[in-house]
């Protein structure tokens, strides 16, 4: 068993979960705050300099998990591994976010999903992407026909 | 204190860290596998279907952290929340890996970096990359820079 503190908390708009935007289409534009303990902020030192960031967060509010469940993006159920559901044997999350500038301690981000006071567990910087050309993303990209020919038949 | 159980282990070609590529230009290519814990297998329900993966892993090996510290890929130190260095507070590791195939609770992966034997915490799928054009690299882009630059002079 391997056990993690808190390296700070995430300050968002979001108290509680139904208000954060999901399904289909939804858009991760929201901003808000990471606030890093002041112990850890000279690990801090540079971060500046990247645009986006990968932030490991805890879902300190999910509920057990479920190895099959059905997502908001979609009407059929699958793997919990091939979701982002948070009820999850480690619920660990995981986001990319736009540094949009440095404050002592504090980040100021774009593309915040997480509730208030979510512990953060660890930044990193994003690096490097995956060319979208090079990228199949199964049951999503067949929710996403699906749901593109239901609105064209309903128009 | 948040603490979680491996959902499985990493098989790698490495046995110890000076084995695995590091610095700028270093590929990675390596072929392994994630085997997944009986008990889990179910969670893996299609993911067949994503071509890459999110891999969240424990640095088991790593001894302690330090906040400020100089990466393989430059001669500067730096924050360790702008580096992807072991030594953290939190030891979590992240891997983006491409999948080859699934055989059971086992997927068979390129893209490995962790040592034989790595306990794994989660995996996610890989649903969108941010366009590469957009993406600012701080120091790495500045050592990349640097590097180039002595190449030309030396030549």
């Amino acid at each position: 068993m391997f056990s993690y503190d808190p390296i700070g908390y995430v300050k968002s708009p979001y108290a509680s979960t139904p208000q954060i935007p999901k399904g289909l289409g939804a858009k991760h534009e929201t901003e808000g705050t990471l606030e890093i303990l002041p112990q850890y902020e000279v690990g801090l030192t540079d971060i500046e300099g990247f645009s986006h960031l990968f932030v490991l967060w805890v879902f300190d509010r999910a509920d057990g998990y479920e190895l099959i469940g059905t997502p908001p993006t979609d009407s059929r159920p699958h793997g919990v591994f091939a979701t982002r559901s948070p009820r999850r044997p480690n619920p660990i999350g995981l986001t990319v976010v736009q540094l949009l500038r440095r404050e002592g301690r504090v980040l100021h981000l774009r593309g915040v999903d997480m509730l208030d006071g979510t512990p953060i567990l660890d930044i990193k910087p994003y690096l490097s992407s995956i060319p979208q050309e090079q990228l199949r993303r199964g049951w999503l990209a067949e929710a996403e026909s699906r749901a593109s020919k239901e609105e064209e038949h309903a128009s």
